[in-house]
């Protein structure tokens, strides 16, 4: 078969279905979603029934020290790299049935269809499944580990707690130092594709039913603390306190002012805010504030951060505050490669979808793989906009779509490379 | 003695401070103050040493069904009212050596120092210390409960949960029917008057010593909730959210804005705020607002209620949210009488002290007493305004000149009535 040929091919979307079905009873919640945080007795149960169709589906099985979980396809010479294609079967607690395992699935399926037809392509294909996207236990981690982009450091004080990702790992036969061991060489990699659900708005917006993902937004985390004076709340005039709530809140009004203003498709959040002694008759004394920001370009980003915490230091100014700032994290934006962007750009038009570019404002295991190969992503909308809960839904046609364009721009991209 | 001859009578300095310090020891912290909350071990042996006092200075000793203390001095005719002075030897936690404890010692010295006299006056006089003022349990329990203003359903949900309030009550050997039984009839009383530090930095502002209080605030305490959606705080635009935190903010900054452009020397706080879910990357869908404020006119009391509320529902549409309002109580405010503050005037005069007259800030069992029969208060100045708290004091001067203000008052009120 010629490229022209290979156009026509198209996953099999009752399998497809009746896999997605299968695994979404896995861990089921009474909500419709899925509980499956990392290592936890469901998400085992989901990684251990993924193996068993790898192997139904007659592909190789391998594991690495991450633990990621692979599919793989000889359907080119022994020596080429692979295309890698997956996402994650983890979920948050108490999530959705899209979020990674739609990716994963539609992975698998990509290599049934290209072994059910034989092709040859120019490189091998892949289909993987990441551990701990979500961060149950540190977040990206097998992606991170799999790049190479994993420090000792960063095992001391994981966002899950030390103790909690050591017994993970132990339950999924795992251990510390295999992480480090899942580093992958470049040379065996041409690329990554990811699909996903959106989880905002702008594709229904659009009225797209493809998203090109041209970057993943980077992403800061600062926890500030505004300090006072803690102050008898009847005795104390309103123009004698040293008040934390008032620089706390003239922050949080002035940080989305800023960010509408001067950094257009950026966003900026406070969490979570906390005034201590926190008593109705107590000027409060201190205000625990969660910031966190994302931008898609790195000049921005690093803008936004400055104008960011300028801002915080101006409002403390203001109400007579002093100002903690503590850095808690920074992962800067990732670009999806221009050649993976061209592969999803003709496979929509092959699919003749609509299609629209757009950066993405979550974090995806993509962002791991983007330093280390051409990456890209595919987006199919998301109802409501709504992801990380029960109520997470994608329309079934949608979902196809989003296989059938991973399929294409594999092909596209498996095809276009060869000389 | 005729009543030119009364001023220049002093209390005992020297027994006064004997009785502050040994007062003092009986639930002492290392950092200074006492910790001595309602019906605790510490707080029932103040109880008991007051009740010592009150033996070995010859007076008689009293106890109400709400476990309120009073020394009686029988100086009138045997069915003349009672010129109440007190006020309470109970602590907040870990608060500090000179709240309530300065009044009640005060009273005491007083009637030891008419009985030393053989003053006759116009009236009899007994010295309280008033149970729960603080509010451990309940707050102003003892008052409350002596002016006839505790309802059946008031002990319901107290403050400190039932189930503390009963075990409180158990361990003093009271019992909950006893707080109804501790009414007072109206005709035995001719008035009532506290000594307390200010709690705040106004009578060092002016350069007073003495302070003659007006009237007690009104307090009124509200839960605000503002209600909006949870969405990813990366895929879900600034411009398309509708977050709690952004109302509970710009209420926070407007309501001290308004109260300081329309309410002079009235108070507002917002002592908590929660904002939940509570993660860095999801956006508020409620923020949990915790609002009192104060007032010392009633008319202008309500009308800050109104501005207020009006000023949360308006934040609440400017933002797209929800709102819900839940009343947690409200003390009216309390207006001292003329006559006492003339009486309060007159004795800063013969002790040739500066004196301001100004509303209290915080509540007092004052408030409960103003109801009833005259209530007058005086002050003595804070040392840097603080209060509930271990470095909360006053100088040991400013306290004499306390109780001999207290004397001086008690003196002029029981002699100004006589025909």
């Amino acid at each position: 078969m010629n490229r022209l040929e290979f156009t026509h091919l198209r996953i099999n979307a009752q399998r497809f279905k009746d896999d997605f079905q299968a695994l979404a009873q896995i861990g089921a919640t009474a909500e419709g979603g899925v509980d499956r945080p990392t290592f936890s007795e469901a998400h085992l149960a989901a990684r251990h029934w993924f193996c068993q169709r790898i192997l139904e589906a007659e592909l190789m099985f391998r594991e690495d020290g991450a633990g990621n979980h692979m599919a793989c396809l000889a359907c080119a010479e022994e020596d080429q790299p692979s295309l890698l294609l997956g996402s994650h079967l983890d979920s948050v607690p108490k999530g959705g049935r899209y979020d990674g395992a739609l990716g994963v699935l539609a992975a698998l399926e990509v290599l049934r269809t290209v072994k059910q037809h034989r092709l040859r392509l120019r490189f091998n294909l892949e289909a993987i499944d990441f551990t701990d996207e979500e961060g149950t236990l540190f977040g990206l981690l097998g992606s991170a580990a799999l790049a190479g982009q994993l420090k000792g450091e960063d095992l001391v004080a994981p966002r899950g707690g030390r103790d909690r990702l050591l017994a993970g790992l132990e339950r999924a036969g795992l251990d510390e130092n295999g992480l480090f061991l899942a580093r992958r060489d470049p040379q065996t990699l041409a690329g990554y594709l990811e699909l996903h659900i959106e989880q905002g708005r702008r594709l229904l917006q659009a009225n797209a039913q493809i998203g090109n993902v041209t970057s993943i937004v980077g992403i800061a985390s600062y926890r500030l603390i505004f300090t006072g004076r803690a102050d008898h709340a009847g005795t104390t005039p309103l123009d004698d306190r040293l008040d934390a709530a008032l620089g706390a809140s003239a922050f949080t009004l002035a940080a989305r002012q800023v960010v509408m203003e001067q950094f257009p498709d950026c966003t900026v959040n406070v969490g979570a805010l906390k005034l201590e002694p926190g008593a109705y008759n107590i000027v409060p004394e201190r205000a625990v504030l969660s910031l966190e920001f994302r931008a898609a370009d790195a000049a921005i980003f690093d803008q936004m951060e400055a104008v960011l915490l300028a801002c915080a230091q101006a409002e403390a100014q203001r109400f007579g505050l002093g100002l903690e700032i503590t850095p808690l994290g920074k992962h800067q934006p990732a670009l999806m490669s221009k050649t993976m962007q061209q592969a999803i750009s003709q496979a929509t038009e092959t699919l003749s979808l609509r299609h629209i570019a757009l950066p993405s404002g979550a974090g995806h295991d993509a962002q791991s793989l983007a330093g280390l190969c051409s990456a890209g992503m595919i987006f199919i909308p998301s109802i409501g906009g709504a992801s990380h809960a029960p109520r997470e839904f994608s329309e079934w046609e949608d979902c196809i779509n989003g296989a059938n364009v991973l399929l294409q721009a594999t092909l596209s991209f498996a095809q276009e490379s060869i000389p």
